[in-house]
C-alpha cells in the first residue's frame, strides 16, 4: 500500500510546492523542492578542438573566468537549494530573475525561453524506480550562451557520463563544435535515457499482461490503475519536449546553427518515437483494464453456471426425497414394494433431462 | 445529501440568473448575483516610486481625482450590487455600458475586452470550501487605464494581501512600474491562489483513492461523481484564462508594455500548469471510477464464489440425507448395519471431489 | 411511452421532410414542415428616432411601400406555408430563389448567407415543453436589407415581445440605429431565450440526479437516455450559431456597421456560454449514467451478499438436520440422550464460524 | 445469421478486390467489382436551350460526335466491366490512364481530381436494402469537360430520373446552363437520395429503440452491432464528399462558373446536414447500446432480488422443519402437544421479520 | 499462450533495441535489429529505355561504377547488419552519417528526409504471419539520387517481384522514366501489399465475429485483445506514410518531377484508403469487445433466470414437504386420510402461481 501513497504524492507535489510561493513577488527566489544533497557542487569542462580541462568541485569565481574565453565551457551545478549561490550565478552570468526563478521551481514543465543573449532550456531527467515501479523525475535546466553552457541539477548522478567520455576523446565531433552542439549532446543523452525508462515500463506491462491472462486478481487492478497514472504523468513530462526541440531547430533559438539543426531534427524524431510509445502503452493499459473487467465477468459467469447446474440438478431431487420423507399415515406409495426403486428412476430421469437441457445451452 | 444540492445549484446558477435579464435591452444594468455584502466599500492605493497613499472606505469623488494624476492608482470596489454607484463609476471613468454590464453579470466567463482607451479583464477568484468539499468562485473585474486600475469584487476578502504588502515596501519592483505591471501582479495573485485550491482538491482525491482501495462503498461513488463535477466546473472557469493572458502579452492589449509582457509570458506557463493539473485530476477521477466499478465487480465475484462453494458442497449432501429420510417400507439399505457409515463415506467422497474441482478452478 | 415516440420523431423529422423534395429542381419552393397556423399574418414596425408606426395583419403591398423609405422597417410573417405569398415576397423584395427555398426548408441548420444587397440569417427559436420534457424548435429566418428587416416564423408567438416594447419607447437606443442593430436585437432576444430553456433543463437534471441517488429505477435510465438525446439535438441546433454570429461581427456581413459589431461580439460570448453549459450538461448526463450503472452494480452486490449469507448460514445446518432425519436402523447417535443438544451445539458453532468469516470479509 | 455475413463482406470488399491488382503497373485497367449487368449500355442527352435529343443504347462513336459540338451532352454508361469499351472511351475523350483506373476501381473514396481540360468526380449512390437492413453503394464517376459530362455507373437504375424529366422540359433552368450546372444537378440528385436512406435508417433505429425499451433480447444487441457498422460505413462513404463539393465551389475546379458555385454552396449545406444526421445516429446507436446494457443489468438485479427473497424466506423455514424431522429419541419438543403450532408460530415470525427487512431495503 | 508473448515483444522491440545505443555519439553506426541473414547480398538493375542489365550478388565496387552513368540504376542490399559494408556504401555514395544511422535503426518511423543531393525514404514492408495471426514488419530504406536508387532491406524476400518483371519488359512506362518514377514504383508495391495484409486481417476479424455470435468464450476475448494491439501497431506503422507521400508529391522532395507527382497523388489516395480501413477495423474490434461483454452479460442473465426459476419453484415445495416430515406427536394433518393429496394440491397451486408470475415477467 505504501507504493500507492508514493505514487500519489509524486503527482500532487507540483501543486504542493508551488503553493509555498503564494504572495511572493514574481522573480523572488525560493526553492520549492526537497533539499536533495548537502552541499552544492560545481564542476566544469572547458575545451576546444586542441585542449580539454575538466575540474570537479570548483568555486563559482573559477567558472566566471571561463565566461568570456573563446573555448567552449560546460559548467554544471549539482544541488540548487543554495539560493545565495544561485543568485551569484545569476549576477555572474547576467541571468534574468525570472530565469533563476524557473531554475529553482523544480516543478516546471519542459520549455525553451529566449532571453537577450542566452536561451534557457528546462528538461526532465527520468528514472524508473524498480522497487516502487514508478518513474521519478529530476529537473535539469540548461543555459545556452555563446561560450558557455550552464546546467543545473537537483542532485548528483545523471545520464551524461557517456557524453563526458566522448568529450575526453580528442577526436570526437563534439570537440570541434560550439555550445549549441554541446546542448544537443546533453538533450540527446536525456532523450536516450527515456528509452531505458520505457523499456523497463514495457517489461512490467508485459508481466502484468501475462498475469492477467493466467490469474486476474485484485492486485492486478491496482497495478493497472498505478501504471495508468504513471503513464499520464510521463506523458505530461515528455509532451512539451516536442515543442522545445522543434523551436530549437526551427530557428527560434538564436544560438543554434544550421549544422546543429540537422541533428536536432533527428532528435525530434526520437522524441516523437518516445511519445508514440507512451501512447501505445496507454492504449495497452486501457486494453488491460478491459481484459481485467471482461475476465472478471467471464469468471463470474462460470461460477454462476456451476452454481446453477448444481442447484438445478439437486433441488428437484431433494424435493422428491422430501415428499417421501413426509409422515402422512395415508401415503400408498410408501407401501409399494417397487416404490423406492421407482423414485430412484424418476430422479435419474430428472437428472438426465436437466443434463440434456444444459448440454443444449452449451453450459458445459 | 445537502452537499449534493449545493454542488448542483452552483452549476446551474449561471443559467438561472442570466434568465432574469431576458427582455431587457443590451447594456441595461442589472445585478444577477446574490447581494453578498451590505454596503459597497471603495478603497484605493495611489503610488509612484517615491510615495504611497492607501485609503479605505473613500467616496467615489475622491477616486475620480486620481484619474488624471500621473501616479498609478488602484481603486477597488467591494460589493457591486449598488447599480447607481456603478453607473457613477461608469460615467466618471467613461466606461462603455457593455463593460458595466459585463462587470455586473457575475456569471461571465473570464475574458479580455478592449475598449477605446482601456481594457476590461474578467477573472474568477476561487476558494475551496473544505466543509462542502466544493469550489466557490467570485468574479473579479479589472479595468486597466493608463493611470488607474479599477477592480470590482463581489464581496470583501480577496487574495491580494501579499500584493498590498509589496506595495507598501518602497523598494519593490511594483512601485517602479505602471498600471500594466499592477494588473499583472493582480492576475498573478489570483493564479497563485489556484494552486492552493488544486492542492486541497488533490488531498481530497488522495484520501478518496485510499478509501476506495480499502473499502469501496456507495458514498465513494457519490464523491467520485461530486469531484467529477467540481473538476468540470473548475476547467470551465480556468480554461478561458489561457486566451486572456496570451492576448495580454501578445500585443492585443494596447496598454501592456514589452517589459511587462515577459512576466505575463511566465504567468501563462503557470496557467498551463494549472490546466495540466486539472486534466490530470480529471483523468485521476475517471480512473477512480474504473477502480470503483472493478472493485464492485471483483467483490461480487468473491461473494458468488463463496455462495457457489457452499451450495455445491452441501446441496448434494442434503440430497443424500434426504434419500435415506424417506419412509418407504422397502428400503433395504436402511436395514444394513454398515449403511449409515457407508452414507458418511459417500458424502465425504462427494465433498473431496468438489474441493478438488474448486481447487483446480483456483476458486480458493 | 408516448414521450419517447415524440422525442424520436423530432430527431428524424429533418430527414423525413427533406425526402419530400427529392427529384425537384433546386430552388423549387415546397414547404417541408407541418402547416402550423391557418392563415399567414403579416405585421410591421416602421420607425425612425422621431416616429413609430406598428401595424398588425397588413397586406404584402403595404409592406412593399416601406421597402425604399428611409425609415427602418421590420416586417414579420407568421406562417410560411403559403407558397404563393412567399413567392410574392420574393419578387417584391428581389430575393434569390435559393433564399426562399432556405426559408421554406424549416429543417435548415442556423446559417448566414450573403446575397447581393441583403443577408439571410437562419436561426432556431427554442422552447422547453414541460409536459413532454423536450425541446421544440421553430425556425426564424431573417432577411437584412439596408432599410428593411424581414422575419419569417412558422407560427405566431415568439420571444420578441420585450423587443417590441423597447421599440415603442421613443428614447431607446434601438430607435436611433439602423437595421443591423434591429437584427442584433432580434438575435439577442433569441439567444436570451436559450438561457430559459437551459435553466428548465438544468432543473430537470437536478431532480433526476436526486432521484438517482435515493432510488435508481429503470425509469431513471429511460430519462437519462431521453435527456442525452435532447442535449445532442440542442447542441446540433446551437453549435452553428457560433459561426453565424462571428461572421456577422467580423465584417463578412456587408450591412453590419462597426458600432453594432461590438454588441454582436458581446452576443458571441453569450452563445459560447450557452454552448459551455450544453457541454456541461452533456458531461453531467453521462455522469448520471455512470452513477446509475454503478448504483445498479452496488445494489446487486448487496443483494448477492444477503443471499450468500442466508444460504451459507442455513444450508450446512439443514444438511446436519437432514443427516439425523435419516431412517437407518443403525444410527447410534440417535439413541444418545445428549445427541439432540449436541447437534444444536454443532449447529451454533457452524453459525458462529460463518459469522466470524463474514465479519472479516466486511460483508456486514 | 446470413444478414451478418453479408454486412461483413460489404466492409471487407474494399480490400479484397484491390488485392487483385497487386503487382500490376499503375494505370493498368482491371475491373475490381462484380460484373453487375450483362452488356454495357450507353445513352445520351444532348441539349441547348432550344432543342433536346435523348437516345438510349447508342454506340460509342455516336457519342464521340457530340464531343466538340457546342451543345451540352450528358453521356451515360451503365456497366463498366467491359474494359475494351472503357479504353475506347478513354482514347475518344482523351482521358488519362489514372482517370480510367479510378473509374474502374469501384472501391474508391469519393474525390475530385483535376486533369488537364477536365475534372473527374467520384461519388457513391446509396440505397437502403430493406430486407437485409443494410446500405448498398454503387459508384458513379463523372467526367466534366467543357461540352460533355460523362457518367459511369456499375449497373442500370439510378436516382437521376427526376433530373431527366427536368431536362425534357424546355423551360427549366438546367437547359439554359452549361455542363457545370448539369454536374451540379447530378450531384444534387445523389445527395437528395441520401436523405431517403437516412430516413429509412432512422425508422429502423426508432423501431429498435422501442423494442429495446419493451423487451431487450440478444437479437437487439446484434442489431445494434449491425447498425453501428452500417453507420461507420456510411460515414466513410459520405465524409469525403464534403471536401469534394467545397473544392468544386471554391474555385479549385476549373470548369465551374461563379453562377453555379452559389448552388454548390447550398449543396454543401445539405451534405453537412447529412453528416450531422449520421453523427446523431451514431450517438443514438451508442446510446442504444448503453440502454441495452443497463437494461440487462437492471433485469439481472430484479432476477437476483426474486431469488434472494425466495431463498431467504424459505431456507430458514426448511431448516426449522428439518430440525424436527430428526429422529433423536430424546427430543422433548416433539412430545409437547403445542410443539407443532409453536413451530408454525416461529416460522411465521421469521417470514414476517424477513419481509420487514426486505421492505426497508425497498426490494419490493 | 506463446502467441501472446510474441505479440508483446514485437511492440516492445522498438524501445529495447534503441536502448543499446544510449551513450553513443549521434551518427555512430550500430545495428539495432536481429541479424536476419548470414551474408549481405547486393544486386542491381541498370536500365534505360533501350537496354537493361540485371545482376545478382555483385560487389559494392561494381555498383559504384553505376553511380555517375546516365542510366537509371536500382541497387538493392539484402541484409544490413554488416556495418563495415554499409560504411563503404556511405562513403561511395557520399551519404551523411545520420542517414546511415537511420538506415541501421530498423525501429524508425516511416519518414522522408532531404539531404543535399539525395532523399532518404524509410518505409515498412508488412506481412501477415498466418500462424501467429500477427503482422511482422521489415524496414526498407530508399535513397533517391539523380541516377541511382539504393534500397536497403533487412533480409531477402520482398514485394518487388512484380516491379522487377515490369522492368524486364522493354515497353513498360517504367523504363522510359527516371529514378523518381522507380521510387514511386517501389512505394506503390509496398502500399499494394498493405491491402493484402488488411484482407487477411479482415478475414480473421470476420471469423472472430462469427464465433462471438455463436459461442463467446474467453479465447475470443484474448483474440480481441490481440487484434486490438495488432491494429494499434499497424496504425503506428502506416500513419506517418501519409505525410511522407504528401511531402514527395507536393514539391518538398527535390528530385521528384511533376509528371511523377500525379502518380504519387494517386498513391496518396491509396494510403488514405489503407488508413480508413485500419480505422474501420479498429472500430470493428472495439465493437466486438462490446459484443463480447454484452453477450457475457446476457448469458449471465439467462443463467440466473434458470437458477431463480428452479430455486423459486422447488424451495417452497421442499419446505412444505419438510413440514410434514417433522416428527411431532401432535400433528393432526398427518392423520387425515386426504392430507397427502391435499398437500400435493397445495404444491401444484404454488407451482402454478410461480409459473404465472414468471410468465408475466417474461422470464421464459
Amino acid at each position: 500500500m505504501t507504493k500507492k501513497k508514493i505514487g500519489r504524492s509524486a503527482q500532487l507535489r507540483a501543486t504542493k510546492f508551488r503553493a509555498k510561493k503564494v504572495g511572493l513577488p514574481p522573480g523572488a527566489l525560493i526553492y520549492v523542492g526537497e533539499q536533495k544533497i548537502e552541499r552544492p557542487v560545481i564542476s566544469f569542462f572547458d575545451y576546444d578542438p586542441g585542449k580539454l580541462e575538466a575540474r570537479q568541485d570548483v568555486s563559482l569565481d573559477a567558472c566566471l573566468e571561463l565566461k568570456s574565453s573563446s573555448t567552449v565551457s560546460w559548467i554544471n551545478l549539482d544541488g540548487i537549494h543554495d539560493i545565495a549561490l544561485l543568485e551569484k550565478f545569476g549576477q555572474g552570468f547576467e541571468l534574468h530573475p525570472l530565469a533563476l526563478e524557473d531554475i529553482l521551481n523544480t516543478q516546471h514543465r519542459p520549455k525553451l525561453e529566449e532571453f537577450e543573449g542566452y536561451s534557457l532550456i528546462i528538461m526532465k531527467m527520468l528514472e524508473f524506480d524498480e522497487a516502487r515501479e514508478e518513474i521519478t523525475a529530476e529537473q535539469v535546466s540548461m543555459v545556452l550562451t555563446p561560450h558557455c553552457v550552464l546546467t543545473f541539477q537537483e542532485r548528483p548522478g545523471d545520464v551524461f557520463d557517456g557524453l563526458r567520455e566522448r568529450l575526453q576523446r580528442s577526436n570526437g565531433r563534439i570537440r570541434q563544435r560550439g555550445t549549441d552542439y554541446l546542448v544537443y549532446g546533453l538533450i540527446d543523452s536525456i532523450v536516450d535515457s527515456y528509452f531505458h525508462v520505457l523499456e523497463k515500463l514495457g517489461d512490467r506491462l508485459a508481466l502484468l499482461e501475462e498475469r492477467l491472462i493466467t490469474e486476474p486478481d485484485q492486485d492486478c487492478q491496482h497495478r493497472i490503475h498505478h501504471f495508468k497514472r504513471e503513464l499520464l504523468n510521463l506523458r505530461k513530462l515528455v509532451w512539451p519536449l516536442r515543442e522545445v526541440i522543434s523551436q530549437l531547430y526551427s530557428g527560434d533559438a538564436q544560438l543554434v546553427e544550421e549544422t546543429t539543426a540537422i541533428y536536432l531534427r533527428d532528435l525530434y524524431d526520437h522524441v516523437i518515437q518516445v511519445l508514440d510509445t507512451v501512447e501505445l502503452y496507454r492504449d495497452t493499459v486501457s486494453g488491460l483494464l478491459d481484459l481485467y473487467l471482461s475476465s472478471i465477468s467471464y469468471r463470474m459467469n462460470e461460477v454462476m453456471q456451476v452454481l446453477t447446474i448444481m442447484a438445478s440438478l439437486f433441488i428437484p431431487l431433494t424435493f422428491i426425497a422430501g415428499i417421501y420423507g413426509m409422515n402422512f399415515e395415508n401415503m400408498p406409495e410408501l407401501k409399494l414394494s417397487w416404490g423406492y426403486p421407482a423414485v430412484w428412476g424418476v430422479m435419474l430421469a430428472c437428472v438426465a433431462g436437466m443434463l440434456i437441457y444444459f448440454k443444449r445451452k452449451k453450459w458445459f
